[in-house]
Parts: structure tokens; C-alpha cells; sequence
């Protein structure tokens, strides 16, 4: 470690990526280290972005419709794939022997901090609240996690994993407990220093940029997710299609409001890695964004879903795909990439308008992570079409940022850190100088746009009553003919 | 010339593209050979597949579905921007310096022959039907071409050209006249020799190809052509959106008919030449063709429409354009290449069910033409998703034989030549003996995409209500599941 000495480290917070679930023995080792399943897939992390428990998902809504709709009330009508007990109870169902040897399941950002303060489960295991109400259906309300009644009818073997689960979550605001001897020595650390309550690596993303009531906060790489926090106590009804409405999920003392869009910067990586259009060099990221530029909005006659990978918000449904629509014969590369980046503002857009349809004011728009450094031509179009100046993050780490300012506040003041969280942001987050502003041309150009994108997403992804899609191409044709003038 | 000797030939059939009219002075001479428009774009010939009397041909629609209804049941209810009003009167709106020194306006298949045999417009001019009749609305169920006080509705000026048009069109079984000496000098053929009506290359490419009631010839280049015939006599209603029911336009004494793709070839070729997927060479048709040919029917997931230039058969509508549906983060080149053959073949089984839905049996199908001959995985998917057998033309260049063949009965049995075209289509036309047979597994996936093809075909091409396309994305998803297992 260079640059600072370890004395200067008052304290750990810890984020990662979830739903995350690692299947562990008695002790909480994952039995990914036990010899026997070393090489059992099932025995490892189950990924945020494992869709494979598909059916269980369908299986456990479905119940919960009937039997519990509070449950779902809460995460947007719809329980995902990627969540915590779709995985377990497909682990359950396709690879019983790893169900059968796990003591417990424990989300990565639980399992990280445990394991650096030596707690083991399930006694003295501190569950974060961000984890286990985004993702396990956790709510105070209802005495935690779901009921033994509901997930015995899934499977009785759900049933009786639910005596093991803890019957409290926590905010990050408290530490879990003190470094190990044995992690001090590893990593020449001070022994016993404060280890915050671990989060997901968005919601201290969020965190690290400054997130507040009124600021949507945006952190887009290969997916994105959008987060923001309302006032506990203030009026908040249920938002459907949301990931989750979690008090204290993100900042304690607030609501964590979490959506997203399952892919942003990996369909942008699928057509220059997988479709490679012009070859290797002339299609490049940097050499199609170049291009992209100069078309103007609605130049190509295209328009794009941004469901590649699914849909995560509004819809929670990943039995979707990609569709490109507007094709002549002399498309271009360029154009389609533009319609890529301009299908991902429109499902931005569309989660925007979810919030401000419900309610939460956004007053202002904050982006950060990988793309939102890296490609302006993205943020620009961001901004055009949402009609919004969009702000980045000043940090390009801003989710360790977060786990920065979760380690200073579990620290305390006396301790050199912060009494708060509103305190440690002040301090910590900034944006940086460059404001992507709209242009009002380009912006009513889009609004057209964004009225057919609607008209696809509500056809392909509702079961609503159809618009007519007949004037769909015929349209597209004209934005094109007026934007060629 | 080589391999032949001239006093070989007796006769010369010419086949152009259609509708591709010349404005021509008051001796058939085309305005562009006139210096002062030389450079003038619409003195030129009026290729077939210009689109730029979009808005006329919706004109010339609209007031036929007024006061001439009759017109428009003749060639599939709409009048098409390809056609010889639609150019014409888009010239006279956008040029009229041209139009106003246009004597006459001459279909390119007429205009040859009428030259080779020095026949000067308007009097000798010899008018064929298949052109008339399938471009120019010629019927002599109403006295050949629009009646004066229709075309002077679109415009005084069009109404004044009807006095010059021809009052006769005729088929393609006589001789215009005879070669110039002049030709005869310049070709090194024998004065004289009869040459035979002109037609368009597709239709004498039928017969090129043996047509005769109950096969469906299709000939499949950057477009395609398929074309029937059906004794004059036989009971046969009007078939909407077919470009056209014209007495005598393929072979004498039966109605030709006449559908169309507005692009096949074209949208392989734009995918190859303009997206350029994995660089030129990985990306080359053959490259693609080989690895498409490896994957099993619906197990890319991906459903397209074949629109990137318009429709023409059965919707008649060029304001429409391409989509592609199905796209994942792992969609590969060869997995587009292969759904974009699949949905040329899913518009050539609508226009076979709509022949056969109005009681044209297609007994067998003959395709042709530069697809037709080099691309067996093309061959082989039509096969499958037509479930029917798909027999190859012997000739390599059907549209050249056909002329010949009328050339060859032009000049008749007296000469060495035949006497009608049945014989002559004996003797000089064939099969090639590969018979792409459909493979009755394929055939069963291939149903079911086309139930999803056609979903999106009407909702997108027609005003009528729309089927409710949420299940489209999910299905697809079950047929790639199935076909992967």
C-alpha cells in the first residue's frame, strides 16, 4: 500500500454485487472451499446476474400473489430471477446434494464483513437491510423475511431453512464488529478496526454520489441501476415495477427506492464484440461513437428495445429480447449503434417517469460509473432525451466511495470520521464541472421518439390492449425525412 | 461471336426491367440522347425500382378507389411508386421542363424493340401487354390504359398525353417487325429478322423457366419475382395485393399473375456490404451461409422481416421498413444472416398462401435467378418453410432464354423456330435435377415462427386490430429452448 499509512484507516465498509448468495457450512466457509464440491458450480457464489432460477421466480410470484401480495407490493410486483430465494430454490430443485450440505445461504456483502470480524453464522451473523429487503422480501413489517408457512409451500425444505435466517436487518450506519487478528495481519490493517454493515455496490454507488431526496442517482456500466431515497415518514405508496421500496436500504432514515435496466454497456459491447460491424478497428467503441455523433436524432429512421438482456424496470421480466426496427438497405453501423444508446435513454426515461408518475420528485440527475466517465456522445443523448441536464459523479469509484463513507460513519467522529451520513457526503461526494445539457431541438425530436418507443415496449411487454402499431415504420419514416432536410 | 454462326438465329426476343419508362421525343428518340438534358437525371430512364412517386402513386390510389375502382382490382387494390403513372406524373411535378418536352413516355421493353425494328412513336409503336398491363393499368375490359378524364384529374397535362398512348397492347407470340439494316450492320445479324414483343425479364424468366398452370415460378436475385398462370377462361377473382392479373402478360391465351419481394438478395447484401459483421472476410456470404447453415430452425431465438425495402406482395406498401426481434447479449452474425433468409422465405410463403387462398393451385415450385443458382442453404430453408419441394431452372439466365424462346416462335415453325410456346417451352426448357426436398421436422418449427411472422406482419403492416404481441419475445424464447435441447 502506497500513499497513505495504515494508520490513517479508521474504518472498512464493504460493498458487492447481489443478489449474491454463497451457499456456507455451520461455520459460514462457503462449501465451494469443501473439497466435495469444489467444482460444483452450485457450490459457488450465485451471481446477481444468473437468471437460471427463471421458473422458480415465476413459481414463488405466483404464490405470493395468492397467498402474500404484500410481499410483492414491496419489489414492484414481480419477484426476479436474480433474487435471493429464486436461487436457493433452484439450488434446491436441480442440485439437492449442494442444498442439502448448506447450513445457511448468505448474501456476498453479509458473508464479506462476517468474515473480516470473525462472525459466524447464523447467530452472529449481521444481515444488511440493502440485501435482504431489495432481494429476500425482508420487511419489518411483515417480521422479516417471508414466513415458514409460504416458503414451506414452495418447498418444505424452504420451510425449515427459515428457522436458520436472522429475524433482524440492519442500515449501514453500525458496524458489524472489529477486524480479526488473522485479516489485520493479512492485510496490515489495525486490528479490531470498525467493519460497516455491507450494502450493494449501487446503493453505496449512490452513496458515494451524494445521493439525496430529489437526486436520482444513476450508475450505468454494463447494466445500470437507478436509486433514490425518500424521507421515512414522508407519503410513499407502492411503485410498481420497482426493484424495491426499502426503509434504510440505502441512507438510514430513508426509503431506498431501487430500479434498473439489465443491460446498457453490455449491448453496446454485444454489437462491437459479438456482431463486430466494419471489423475490429472501424468498429470500435471509439470510432462508432465518433460516427454517432454526427447523425442527428432521428437521422437513421431507427428505433430499438433496450431488452436484450430482459427488463428489469418497469416491466421485472426477462422473457423479453432485443428488437431493432427502421432497417433500409443502406443502414449503417453507426446508426444502429446510435439506436443502441438511444433505446437505453428511453428505457432511462421510462424509469424516470416512473418515479416522478408516483410522486417522487426528481429534481435532479446524478451519473455515474463506467459509461457515464467514459462516453459523453452516451450522456449527451441522456440528457436529450430525458429533457434533463444530467451531472456526473466526481469520483470514477464512486461504490468505493460509498463503502469509504460507510467505514468513516460506522467509525464515529471521535474517531476522526462522521456522525452521520449527511455529514460524510458534504465532505466526501462532489460532481464534477462538465453539465450535460439537453438541446431543446434534439429534445423534441426525441419526444416523438420516445412516444414509439412506448408503443413497442407496451406491445412486446404488457398485456395491455395494443396500440395500433400500423403508423409505427410509417412515422419513423417521416422523423426521418424531416431530420435529413 | 463466337460458337454460333449468325444465319443460325431467327428471331429476337427482348426482356428489359419494368415499369422502367424513357421519355422520348416525337421519334421515339429518348431526351436523354438530347443535348439539353443530358445531365437532367429525369430525362432518363425511369428505373424500376425508383420510389420517388411515393406521393403520386398515393394520389393515383386514392382517386381510383374513387371513380375507378375496377382499375385497382386488377393489380392488387394500390397502385404502386414503381409504376409508369407514378413516374410519370412525379416528373411532370418535379420536372416539368421534362415532361413538357416528353412526346411520349415509352416502357424500356418496348422502346428496345421498337428501335431494333426501327418503329417510330406514336403510330407504329407496338405496345406489350405485359408491361402495359401490369405497370400502366391497361386493361381492355375499360379500352386499354386510364381514360382521359381520370388521368386529367391527377393533371390536365396527363390527361392531354392519353390521346398519344397506343389503343392496343399485345402479347408477346408476334413480331414487332424486323431488324434494321442499320442493327443488322452494327449486330452482324441478318437483316429482317423478326423480332418479337418485348416483355419484362421476370415474366419471359418464367417462361424461360417452363411455366404452364400450376407452377409458380420465382425468380430470387436483389428482388424477387414470382409469377403464375392461369387459362384465360378458368374462373379467377380479383387478388388483392398482387401487382397484377394481366390477360396474355406471361404466355399468350392465359393471365399471367404477378407478385413480388421487394428485396431479397439486397437485404443479405446490405447485412454483408454495409454492417460488414466480423470484418470482410469472416463476415463474406459464404462465411455466413456456411456457419447459418450449422443452425438448427429457431435456435437463434430471432424472428425478422424481410422490409428493408418496402413490401410488394401482399401489403403493396414501400413505407415500410426492416426489424429484427430476438436479439440477446450472445447474438451472433451467422444467427442474423440466417433470420434474415428465414424471413425472405416466410414472405414467399405469403405469397404462395395467397395465391392458393384464392384458388390458384400451386402444384410445384420452380425458383430461379443468381439466389436460386448459388445458395443451397437459401434453397433448402425455403424448403423447409414452405414444406414444399423446391425444383431449380436448368438455364442459368431463364430471362435470356425466355426472350429467346420468344424470339424462337417470333419467327415460327416455318423458319426452324415453334409454333406456339408450349412447344417451344418443350423443347428448350428444364429442370435441374437437385430437388431441395422439405424436412418435416424443420417444416413443424418453421409453422410456428410463421404464426409469430405474421403477427408481426399485420400488426405492423395492416390497420386491423392487432393481435396482442406480448406472447411473441416469450415464444421465441420456448422455440430456441426446444431447438437448443
Amino acid at each position: 500500500m502506497r500513499g497513505f499509512s495504515p494508520d490513517q484507516i479508521i474504518g472498512i465498509g464493504v460493498d458487492t454485487t447481489g443478489s449474491t448468495p454463497l451457499p456456507v457450512d455451520r461455520h459460514g466457509h462457503p462449501l465451494a472451499f469443501d473439497r466435495r464440491f469444489a467444482k460444483h458450480p452450485a457450490a459457488m457464489a450465485w451471481l446477481w446476474k444468473d437468471h437460471t432460477g427463471i421458473a422458480e421466480a415465476g413459481e414463488i410470484t405466483a404464490l405470493a400473489r395468492k397467498l402474500r401480495p404484500q410481499y410483492l407490493a414491496k419489489c414492484g410486483g414481480t419477484y426476479s430471477s436474480e433474487w435471493f430465494f429464486s436461487k436457493i430454490l433452484h439450488c434446491l430443485r436441480t442440485s439437492p446434494e449442494v442444498f442439502d450440505a448448506a447450513y445457511l445461504w448468505v448474501e456476498c456483502s453479509d458473508w464479506v464483513p462476517a468474515m473480516l470480524t470473525g462472525t459466524e453464522p447464523p447467530d452472529q451473523l449481521t444481515v444488511g437491510i440493502c440485501a435482504a429487503g431489495h432481494k429476500a422480501m425482508f420487511n419489518d413489517a411483515w417480521g422479516g423475511y417471508p414466513d415458514a408457512e409460504f416458503l414451506s409451500q414452495l418447498d418444505p425444505k424452504l420451510g425449515a431453512l427459515r428457522s436458520r435466517l436472522r429475524s433482524k436487518a440492519h442500515t449501514i450506519d453500525r458496524a458489524v464488529g472489529g477486524l480479526t487478528l488473522e485479516w489485520a495481519a493479512r492485510t496490515g490493517l489495525p486490528a479490531n478496526l470498525p467493519v460497516a454493515v455491507g450494502a450493494f455496490d449501487a446503493h453505496l454507488g449512490g452513496v458515494g454520489s451524494g445521493i439525496a431526496p430529489g437526486t436520482l442517482v444513476k450508475i450505468i456500466g454494463t447494466s445500470a441501476c437507478d436509486m433514490m431515497v425518500v424521507p421515512v415518514g414522508d407519503k410513499l405508496p407502492d411503485i410498481p415495477g420497482l426493484c424495491g421500496i426499502v426503509p434504510g436500504s440505502i441512507l438510514p432514515g430513508h426509503y431506498g427506492l431501487e430500479a434498473g435496466q439489465s443491460a446498457v454497456g453490455d449491448i453496446f459491447n454485444w454489437f462491437v464484440n459479438y456482431i463486430q460491424p466494419l471489423g475490429k478497428k472501424a468498429g470500435s467503441h471509439e470510432a462508432l461513437s465518433a460516427a454517432a455523433a454526427k447523425l442527428a436524432p432521428g437521422e437513421s429512421g431507427l428505433l430499438a428495445l433496450d431488452w436484450n438482456n430482459g427488463n428489469r424496470t418497469v416491466l421485472v421480466d426477462q422473457r423479453l429480447t432485443g428488437l431493432l426496427l427502421g432497417q433500409t438497405l443502406y443502414t449503417t453501423p453507426a446508426e444502429i449503434y446510435r439506436a443502441l444508446i438511444e433505446a437505453t435513454a428511453f428505457g432511462a426515461l421510462t424509469i424516470i417517469n416512473r418515479f416522478v408518475e408516483y410522486g417522487v420528485k426528481v429534481e435532479q440527475i446524478v451519473n455515474c460509473g463506467g459509461i457515464a466517465e467514459k462516453n459523453p456522445l452516451v450522456m449527451q443523448i441522456y440528457a436529450d432525451v430525458t429533457g434533463r441536464p444530467i451531472k456526473i459523479s466526481r469520483s470514477g469509484q464512486t461504490c468505493a466511495l460509498g463503502a469509504a463513507i460507510a467505514g468513516a460513519v460506522a467509525a464515529g467522529k471521535s474517531a476522526g470520521g462522521y456522525a452521520n451520513y449527511a455529514d460524510a457526503q458534504k465532505a466526501m461526494t462532489g460532481l464534477k464541472p462538465r453539465i450535460f445539457q439537453p438541446n431543446a431541438t434534439a429534445h423534441t425530436v426525441y419526444k416523438e421518439l420516445y412516444s414509439l418507443y412506448r408503443k413497442l415496449h407496451d406491445a412486446f411487454g404488457t398485456q395491455q390492449a395494443n396500440d395500433n402499431l400500423y403508423p409505427v415504420m410509417k412515422e419513423l419514416i417521416e422523423i426521418r425525412n424531416r431530420a435529413r432536410k
